[in-house]
């Protein structure tokens, strides 16, 4: 008997405003499984956010709410202490002005995933997780939530009934705890494209990726995140496909 | 037989954006059976939006968006040469953010009326027009236009098959032609109570309104706009409302 | 021999921003010896900041700068991990744009002083600190900081070379240890006129405040902050100002 | 005796905004003479408007202030009725806020040049143009003012005894009045670089122009707009500035 294994495959879009650009949407959205739309909040003008929906519909790309801090000048990167009835009223106000235009194409806003530093922020932060999942339940009782495993964000939207979908960086280096190495410090991103290209079949077959310290350690995860915001990012999302189909790995949407 | 008079009450709410206030939400939602919620692009936070919601909801007040520009430094009062596709979509984003907060308080949007120089601009700019109901076709295809009689944005709603509400303002003078004497004109805005009190009931009663120059003219009008950003306007809207009881006029939201 | 005690006062002015107001800006300016300017980043918009200039010079007020965080939907109020070359730049921006109304009005920009969690942040924080120093340093190298005494802020600046002004709060409980009782906790802030009015006298005359446990300690302060964004603010400043004159402390502004 | 021509190279620099770049400021800034820096409304964070004058400063290329209505989300090309007050508020704030960067860099602000709809808008419109002219004079009353010969604003800035400086495009079409024939129109960009080339010697040495309906047309210009944020727009504008060199032409900063 063969195990099948299948793994969705995500990324930023929509990352530009105004007058600029940022991520090419158009051929993240021939790779990617789900496309986290950014929201007007770090990024994404509304004319971009429905071309985002009306592309994404249309190649059957599942649609999620990137939600983030209020923030355009820092781009959703900077914490900030938002008090947890500003922060859930934002994550709803950001979620119902996406489905509009999900709703428009023919689709709907399928999950929600916190933006750069409010998705760090919400790995150990009770009050802010908790907000989060409060501007979830707020917008939809049944969305649901992508996020690191491990983290109150997941934690506290299961207590809550929100569905959870884990996520794993393929070029990102793993602590022996299961944890990111944080950007800034040696090793963190990995950049050698022939190695995240054989961590992502071992994250989407095994479970498991080598960490810092060349431990095999479990991370689970139904989701791998993509990035597209870097010369050749594209490029490598489109191996990345294609080396997880040669290896058998289904890339699909997760149910 | 006694024909029956019935009229609905809208104003502006939500006014404020952060540590900013400036309507008397709580007040007006005693007067109004209609509340014109802003949307966050002229003023209008999330925390604002999702509590003005759950007021209105819970006193049976039908909620509205209030679209305007995206201009909280000028509140929406300065016209801008958005391009018809940038403000189809930024007002199918502000309706869907505050869809959210209706949803939510177990309500639903109802209606769409512009804010400011939007709603100035919509009376003539047929591109402008066209695109409002892009957005709101965008959002809704069932969704009512609230506006002026005889403007574009009416008759452009209808074209498409939208509900359109009309409404007048008590405290605007008029001139011959129906439309109304330009802000900034000497007499334009009616300032005394018991003016205002007798235009209203007038206005509800007979469909008509005496013009600046003294003529009997006509006004179609389903609904009348009070004003709440003025010291003394929550107290002139309790009258206006009393009086029209008073003169048998129903005040109801309308169908 | 009679010693003479002097004391400045200074309080937030400038706080709309747009169609809003918070801060009544000329009452406050009759009574104030330094108005710490909005600079548009939590409040105040280009007009406000061009009219409070005009009216201070006028009236021989010291205008300085209230430079915040990029924040005009949290009022500057919500912590931020602002990068500091973004900070330093940030700090500078504010001091110029203000600098310009203030030279307009014939007069200067003569000292800076951070709003809300950017002042409360510098306390402590040694990176944010150094960057609200590297601010002003880009802006004049001679203009003097004004903050809390004991806060790296002040140590920081005076290090740089800047002038430093300790301020102290009259309507505040301070700890044994001369901090302040943090907001939220009970009795942080004093709300009996008639101890505000004692306070601010010792703390001009004798260089101390009773502590929140009733020992006298003392706070080295050059400048009272009053506030004037609250019901009667203006009044209890005004009749601060009187008490101070009545106890024969000279009202004016630091050297 | 031979007549010694010379002609100011500007364009617009610094047009990113936080994570958003749009711009090569370094590469543009080895090329012209004067740099119309953005100010933060349009486009222009605080770090980058910092690095562009050290830059700049470092290289003796002239700083200007490149001043626009506020909208990033439309990246000031989108008109907008603001009232006068505001408008000359908001150009003196862009102004201050740009010479602390240039003064830190051992430079000046020279001149300023108001940006897309504001430009556009300012050559007929006496209004914002008399407002333009205001904000400038509250900054600086010596600060020369850079813009279309014939337009408003360098009437009204002349009146007011600004420095006027006259600019043409050698890639827009002219009609046979000498005005730029409107964006939109077939022709109104000259896209082919050799004619580029050729118009710039054109402008250069003898003030005049092929007009769009072939005849020659005189047309007073002290400075060249360039253009950079095109594929392949630095690479034309360096082949301008050394066609001009060839060509005999001097290519130095207005006086």
């Amino acid at each position: 008997m063969t195990s099948v294994h299948s793994i969705d495959l995500n990324a930023d879009l929509g990352e530009g405003f105004g007058r600029w650009r940022l991520t090419d949407d158009e051929q993240l959205l021939s790779v990617v499984t789900s496309a986290n739309v950014a929201c007007g909040f770090h990024a994404g003008d509304a004319v971009t956010m429905r071309r985002v929906c009306e592309l994404a519909a249309a190649r059957g790309v599942r649609i999620g709410a990137q939600v983030s801090y209020r923030d355009l000048a820092g781009f959703g990167r900077r914490a900030m202490d938002v008090p947890p009835d500003e922060l859930a009223a934002e994550v709803a106000y950001q979620i119902g002005a996406l489905e509009v235009f999900a709703r428009a194409a023919g689709a709907r806003v399928s999950y929600v995933k916190p933006h750069g530093a409010l998705y760090n922020r919400v790995v150990r932060d009770e009050e802010q997780a908790g907000a989060v999942v409060e501007g979830v339940l707020l917008a939809d009782a049944a969305l649901p939530v992508l996020g690191l495993p491990g983290s109150r964000l997941l934690e506290l939207a299961g207590k809550a009934g929100l569905p959870t979908v884990t996520e794993a960086f393929a070029d990102r280096a793993y602590t022996g705890e299961a944890t990111l190495v944080p950007r800034g410090l040696a090793g963190a991103v990995i950049t050698d494209p022939a190695a995240v290209l054989e961590r992502s079949v071992r994250l989407a077959r095994s479970g498991t990726v080598l960490s810092h310290g060349g431990e095999v350690i479990g991370v689970r995860a139904r989701s791998l995140c993509l990035h597209g915001d870097t010369p050749g990012a594209v490029e490598l999302a489109r191996r990345v496909r294609a080396r997880l189909a040669a290896a058998g790995v289904r890339v699909e949407a997760f149910a």
